[in-house]
């Protein structure tokens, strides 16, 4: 994972012990219980679905759904049906002439930690308008009032596509003046750019949200260019940044091309379907699972909290197969660092394909003799010590998801490693990468979240 | 529409002669027909939607729509449902060392003019696949087997998001070798790209797939670095496509932030519904039309032909209410050409926002005292004849839509004409329309053929 500096271990400290006094305070207390006993959850009994009495935050349904993508063509499937388009946004400020950005000390029920460094702002439309009755979610404001010239990232993105249907996620950094008076709540603190990444060189600091809105920031290399960093692999990773990195082993022209040759060529038909429906899931009192316990279950949880708006409430949640790995094999060509992508049909996502991680899957799901891992799964397996670039657990977003942590993997790849790629891979570098991003629906949580880790890297 | 040279001319009237002469050998005859009668063609008893009895090609179904996005906040519509991807596309070759496409003398029975100019390629996957009994298009295997490295346009582009629920083609331009050996039908020639887009100079040669195809057509400003060309105009509009120009009046980065913030700002929710679920529409044996007889109808017409795979077939068209106007407006910000784009939802756009033309707009379809009209309609009227820079009426696609012609104009606005823009509207340097652009479903079909018309400026 490269070396950790001495600021760094510091910083890592302070925001640990920082996140202990807010789970300290917060007081929360999660049970699981039976999904038929959530309060405010009702399972409809026509559908099968599983919904909020007020018709907001999000339900579970089914969806059937068709590809030629991959080894299986026509599956049913529960899936989180949430259609609003949530908003997860920091606030910056220039603190000292150095970019800092204010983290959230959230609670989120199905984080394994409880609290963990968030954006300043996290909400959907039933926070801003209050249908469960809480708090308006503190600097709310701020994102809802701001002038394009005051945004730095503003993006459209999507969440793990084979759990959530077309949702997306409204990633923001809005900055205020220098000279701002910005009150701080006790669950906030403003953290330089370097300081939370700082903090992802550690598991489950970091949440996910975050770590899909630190891949917008671009700073076009700009920060490193003209100094070495602390470590060559960090140096790599800046220059594949930088503008001159826009052509790499394909130009830029051919990467788009590829993708739409991607899209054409992947089908995915998709129509959302009764929960009652799908076949080999089974809703009972106590959960929704599929009959061979593999994939994810739907569980239910009580949450008591005095962080939070509101002070109770029931909600289902996810729990996936456990011992994902999300990994970007990287090498390079012409001198210049490029990371192996891949086009994926995943059933949610919002237009069919989105290009994910070299390799990003859960063995558990691939069990039986006839089934064939996906590609490259034997060259991340075989990777030895010296390859590793970054290694660690980071955790799904806590609000739908329980306990999920995923092993998150940047090594660099011998030449031997790799012979042949298949069609729906390609050699993209950083600068590629950060400047397909900005646009919507094109990387996927996965990717952007390994992206945020390779900036990380000292 | 600035002074059309010699060359110009004599291309021009080669091709009007050429296509006559097509349109002499096809021998078509198109009669109006009920669409109770059309042969293969059923109205479903339970939905009332109109579709051909094999379940391809295409049907006439509705939708429920609701926005946020401008006056009327919720409707019901009749709408074509087309959900195969279709494919459009050029076959290309260097002629002396020339850029030229295989352009298609095409024959589609809604044509004003019958015969248009299209793509080598245009077809969908019931063409590939045959449904209907008929012969493979030509050239298809150019583009079903191509590499990646000789394809120089590939993109997933909209069609009318008015009238196609989320339909899209894959627009392609794909290269052969200099030396190739290509058999050329007689209803195919070679062009030079400079002599189709002096064939864009007059109405309706150049058909809308052909129109789409060639505002993907990237030459970065390159070929007309060195020398001025024939008007002044048209060293704008180079120098404004230069690389330079990625920054204009807003950085690039500002725009796609702008764009994201468009689309998290209007809301679209979209239903399919059953036509016979659609109000103030009429399905009679006869046609399928709104009480007010505003907005379009669907028709029924019988083709026999003797150049089409089958010769004579039935199907239902579009037929869309007069005089309509697509208009870019532009004007120069720090030296550079810049056009007014409007981000717009169209209840059938894949992603509910698009960029479209400064003005888009049928006059006929706005009616009655309290009924407003978009912004820069009186600035469209406005326009003296010293400042049009392109007028000329282009047809929609034949295949689905009957005599259906737009007046497209480029325009260039005096200061006065355009005081404030609201907020959804963004001025933009070629360069960043053709960067955006190819991201697919960034630009709707019209503000595409108006790329192609403003490139076809001398």
């Amino acid at each position: 994972m490269g070396k950790v500096c001495e600021a760094d271990r510091n910083i890592v400290q302070d925001v640990t012990a920082w996140l202990d006094r807010r789970r300290l305070a917060a007081n929360v207390r999660i049970e699981r219980k039976p999904i038929a006993q959530l309060r405010g959850w009702t399972i409809d009994p026509a559908s099968g679905n599983l919904g909020h009495q007020s018709g907001k935050f999000f339900q579970i349904a089914g969806i059937e759904v068709k590809t030629n993508f991959g080894g299986v063509g026509h599956w049913t499937q529960p899936i989180i049906f949430q259609r609003e388009v949530g908003l997860i946004g920091f606030l910056s400020k220039r603190i000292g002439g150095v970019l800092h950005l204010l983290v959230q000390a959230k609670m989120e029920p199905g984080n394994i930690n409880l609290v963990q460094l968030s954006p300043t702002v996290q909400a959907t439309r039933s926070n801003f308008t209050q249908v469960h009755g809480g708090e308006r979610p503190r600097y709310l404001d701020y994102f809802l009032n701001c002038r394009l010239e005051d945004t730095t990232v503003d993006q459209l993105q999507s969440e793990q596509g084979s759990k959530f249907f077309r949702k997306r996620n409204r990633n923001m950094i809005v900055q205020v003046p220098d000279d701002a008076e910005v009150p701080i709540h006790e669950d906030f603190i403003w953290l330089a750019l370097d300081q939370i990444r700082s903090c992802l060189g550690v598991p489950n600091l970091v949440n996910m949200d975050a770590r899909s809105v630190l891949s917008g920031v671009d700073l076009s290399g700009s920060q490193h260019r003209g100094y070495p960093g602390p470590t060559a692999f960090h140096d790599e990773v800046s220059r594949s940044a930088l503008p001159d990195a826009r052509d790499g082993l394909m130009d830029f022209s051919s990467v788009d091309r590829w993708f739409a040759g991607m899209k054409a060529h992947y089908h995915l038909n998709v129509n959302p379907i009764d929960l009652k429906d799908v076949e080999d899931w089974i809703v009972d009192g106590e959960s929704v699972h599929h009959v061979s316990g593999r994939f994810f279950s739907v569980i239910g949880v009580g949450v008591s909290a005095s962080s939070r708006e509101v002070l109770q409430w029931d909600q289902p949640l996810i729990e996936s197969a456990k011992g994902g790995i999300a990994c970007f094999l990287c090498r390079k060509f012409g001198g210049v660092l490029h990371f192996l992508v891949q086009a994926r049909v995943e059933a949610g996502a919002v237009d069919g394909v989105e290009l994910g991680p070299t390799l990003q899957y859960t063995p558990a799901n691939y069990t039986g003799p006839s089934i064939s891992h996906p590609p490259f799964a034997d060259a991340v397996r075989r990777l030895r010590p010296g390859q590793f670039r970054y290694d660690s657990l980071q955790s799904e977003e806590g609000g739908r998801f329980y306990h999920d942590q995923n092993r998150y993997v940047i090594a660099e790849a011998d030449v031997d490693d790799i012979q042949e790629i298949p069609e729906n891979y390609c050699w993209l570098t950083m600068r590629q990468i950060k400047d397909i991003l900005r646009f919507n629906n094109c990387f996927n949580v996965e990717a952007r979240s390994l992206v945020a880790c390779v900036e990380s890297i000292r």
